[in-house]
């Protein structure tokens, strides 16, 4: 017989009724039922009931040992009685008597439970993660997260991809969020920085001739704590493919991520493969007031900005005429209402920064509200005909130049809908934002920059460059979104040197500039580059929808605190000065403010 | 028909002959064939000749491109006649008649070229480095890396076991050798460290409960230059397993391992799984003179010190007197071959700082040499039979203290195996080598020492701590060797809190020693921890041996030179004075020696 175990905690079952066996685990459970005491034994694999009979040698170890001890039993598998059987379990018809006990490993007195769900200060979950990952949620969601990872890779590879690990000990990446660097040795006075992304290596392995790219990529940003956003270290799903079009990747992608969906959505419905709406960044914004558009959401916004010139509402009339736009949001259903649900929307748009949101409640047929009643009632039957409106609805407007009317109603759009209760929490709709802007105007800055990534390719290429506007210019550059979430974003690269200096020269960079910063690729492109694109997923993002998870620490192993601690590692920590002294710096403690 | 290809240049057979297609690729090679053009186009599938007919667009095109130009070639493909095909490349039976010849990307002059297999200076090969990646072997070489690794993922999972990554932002691990250190910038003079292993992260899994662990892990250590470790970072197939025995490990691992072998062998012997020989190291250190051995030497060394005690032959008798041992390594049939043989190898002993390897030539069953004179024809005789040598072999004799004897009968043995050609190189000989020592004496330090992992169980576990003679204590650990390398590296972990402390009170430290620097795994085994062991084996040393590479530098796609320099990203290099201020650190320039 096996020293620790013939069977693990999830194998028993009435086949094995009568037989002798061991099994090892952890003290899940105890329950003394007159004399007899019931423990459950875990694993990773399951749980299994032990009996200990009254007055037995195991019965007196097992009563005095502490929960999560460490023990190995020996003993007969018995059937439980009809009315012990636990369905719900693998494990459920049968237990074991146990014969003998070995006490491999005791427990201290726990800082947090591991039988049931409460919820314990995140602190003590860090500093104990080991006992936190036991319990059933947690552990069961980083299983999903390793399996979701492996059917990732392994759709990746029938896609006809091949996985290349990118160094990551490596110079500063261009991703515009703030490196980690580790200091040389060797080379005093110089760093290297943790890549936040691989993409120029990507990139350099489609100009060596490598094809198709992917990668389970570790990513490093040394960025404030967010919500969305654990401190450090984050993966994702990169890849990139040689000789394509954007409608090749899309084409790839789509089966592969909706086929990930489906294997793990627990049944819930997916946006099948080959059905992702495409929709163009223009279009989204108007639409949906977003380019992360939560499909689920049946609420589409419209613009009727036509409608209101020279109207007798007068404040929107006047905003018109001075350029800004009138946006409107359907309420299905709301008229029928109160007005409060109007007003106290109108209220959190004003909590929100904005001026506030003007409505129309529809009751009966009969609008109402101050918009109504200015705007004239033929104007106003003309706007709820266009607006398709039925009688008991409700429409909000978002008024504003453009780009900020579009974020309000957006804003306001999510909020409806989920006030009405309109969005289907159980599906998981997937599309495509497409044809993004090349350049934005950064009004900070006074001067144009990238509206997103500088290694896109611009539609219409150098020659577009050379004569457009290039705030008409737009990339070929995706996202992909889940529910409200971007999940991946990629593009079609700029391989051309010419035009990438041509891109870079009018955000105001020199070709020097683009030399000193991208030299590696911008020297690669001089030696033969293939057209080609790609796109990162969020792994984490994925995860998180695919666990119903609300915070990135429930589906990572060892996260770090929104400090950037990892409390049970004791990370960061002072170095020695030995050490600092071998990597040539001194540390600067910051000074008191005066 | 797609924007730049209807086939990959691996794909075109006879059956596509007469139908139009387009292919893109490299412009590999260029032959003129009186007035035609023939293009060997070249992607990462393979390569498919172009034909450009005299006075044809195509030919005007191609004709003054440069190699490794990027092209689109549309045409039709033809069969090649009988004497023009080539049977050693997968499209050798057709070609394709360009009809229109499209440039995606143009070549500046190479600064090496891409076809052929010339060698080049290794900083040009760096520098450039994705146009060394196109050249056939490093291609290959690369892409039969990823397919290794891919395979020991997948038996890895085939046999039971998950993936989990690990945190690459960490504390310090006790590996031993330096870490590479990352500065906080909300932790102002604390510093992350990258793992040396993820040693401590996969004992914590275990104490979490998720009982079978693997990782394709990075690894980081800032050691200086070696010429078996790259710079920077390298791969470990790290695992861990819950519930088991040191025999458990290897039974699991030999079939993983074996079978990898196979599968990238190209037809060479593996040793089979479940026949790897189990050596233990006091075993190995006899009779190969290293922990490492090279199964493939048939040379077995002897320890002859008994028949030297009072030997005629005086330098060893008073050796053996004062302590120490005598061991022979015999040179089948080196007998019959000049004494010069026997001389050089002395010559080269003495060059390696030993005193001198003796010797015995037998030719025609007559010994020769000083020590047959000396030691006495008799003695002689009795020795030579106790060796089991023939009448034309030769023996050497590597004398001193056990642990200089023993290694200088290693490299022996390993030089007469290389110089009598006794080592079949083509064939892959795996072993374990078992029970090694737990600690060793540190004769600098003058004190006890942990011979390899503080995390091994010494066997017998705290009572054997408790009793025996710490030199005489054995560890639950083992490598696993193939061809004279160390490929991986493992151990039965000491998982009981008290047997830690006191492993590690004998070397020294204190119990607040051990839970200062390695709090987080110490803490967890107070709470629960199964008995857990397994190994790490070096990916990279792996993939060199089945490609049979002779340098790291041409399995790994972007390595950093022996300076430990990027050239290609041009990393390390200098920070920004902001980047450092956030970082609460200074650079200090080394002080010019006095």
């Amino acid at each position: 017989m096996h020293a620790y175990r013939t069977h693990t905690c999830g194998a028993l079952t009435k086949a094995e009724v009568g037989n002798e066996v061991r099994v090892s685990g952890w003290v899940h459970r105890k329950r003394d039922h007159g004399g007899v005491l019931f423990v459950d034994l875990r694993d990773h694999y399951g749980i299994t009931q032990i009996v200990a009979k009254a007055d037995s040698d195991p019965l007196t170890i097992l009563e005095t040992l502490r929960l999560e001890s460490v023990v190995t039993i020996e003993g007969k598998v018995v059937a439980r009685t009809a009315e012990a059987i636990n369905s719900r379990m693998a494990t459920g018809e049968i237990e074991i008597v146990a014969d003998c006990v070995t006490v491999l490993s005791t427990s201290a007195e726990l800082p947090l439970p591991v039988a049931g769900e409460q919820d314990y200060p995140e602190d003590i979950r860090l500093r104990y993660r080991f006992l936190d990952l036991r319990r059933e949620t947690l552990h069961a969601n980083i299983v999903k997260r390793t399996q979701v990872i492996r059917d990732m890779r392994r759709r990746m590879e029938d896609a006809g991809f091949t996985e290349y690990s990118t160094p990551i000990l490596t110079a500063s990446s261009p991703e515009g969020a703030r490196d980690f660097l580790v200091p040389s040795r060797i080379h005093a006075g110089k760093f290297y920085a943790l890549p936040q992304a691989p993409q120029q290596y990507k990139q350099l392995l489609m100009v060596a001739g490598f094809d198709r790219y992917f990668q389970i990529a570790p990513c490093f940003r040394d960025e404030d704590p967010r919500a969305d956003r654990l401190p450090g270290e984050f993966y994702q799903l990169d890849l990139e493919m040689s000789f394509v079009t954007q409608e090749d990747v899309w084409n790839t992608m789509e089966p592969v991520i909706a086929q990930v969906f489906e294997a793990f959505a627990d049944g819930k419905p997916v946006t099948p493969a080959g059905s992702f709406p495409r929709i163009p960044h223009a279009e989204a914004m108007l639409k949906y007031g977003s380019d992360k558009p939560d499909l689920r959401n049946p609420i589409l916004i419209q613009d009727v900005t036509e409608h209101f010139h020279g109207s007798g509402f007068g404040i929107f009339a006047s905003l018109v005429e001075s350029g800004s736009v009138i946006r409107a949001i359907p309420a299905p259903g709301a008229g029928a209402g109160s007005r409060k649900f109007f007003d106290d929307m109108n209220v959190w748009a004003r909590g929100e920064g904005y001026s506030g949101l003007g409505y129309i409640n529809i009751k009966d047929g009969v609008p109402g509200g101050p918009i109504a009643k200015n705007h004239g009632e033929e104007a106003t039957a003309k706007l709820i005909a266009a607006l398709g409106l039925g009688p008991n609805d409700g429409v909000f407007f978002a008024a504003g130049k453009e780009s900020q009317a579009a974020k309000l109603a957006g804003l306001a759009r999510i909020r409806v809908g989920e006030q009405l209760d309109l969005i289907d929490r159980d599906r998981f709709d997937l599309c495509w934002i497409v044809d993004f802007p090349f350049y934005e105007y950064d009004e900070d800055e006074k001067k144009l920059d990238f509206a997103h990534n500088p290694f896109s390719m611009p539609q219409g290429g150098l020659e577009a460059l050379n004569t457009q506007d290039p705030l008409t210019l737009k990339a070929y550059q995706y996202d992909m979104v889940c529910n409200g979430y971007e999940i991946a974003s990629g593009s079609i690269r700029n391989q051309s040197p010419e035009a990438m200096v041509k891109a870079f020269e009018l955000v105001g960079l020199s070709q020097s500039d683009v030399e000193e910063r991208f030299g590696g690729l911008y020297r690669a492109f001089q030696y033969g580059a293939p057209p080609h694109g790609g796109m990162a997923a969020g792994v984490d993002r994925i995860v998180m929808l695919l666990c119903g998870a609300q915070n990135l620490r429930e589906i990572t192993l060892f996260p770090m605190n929104q400090r950037a601690e990892d409390l049970l590692m004791g990370a960061p920590s002072q170095a020695e000065l030995k050490q600092l002294r071998e990597l040539h710096i001194r540390v600067v403690e910051p000074q008191a403010k005066a």
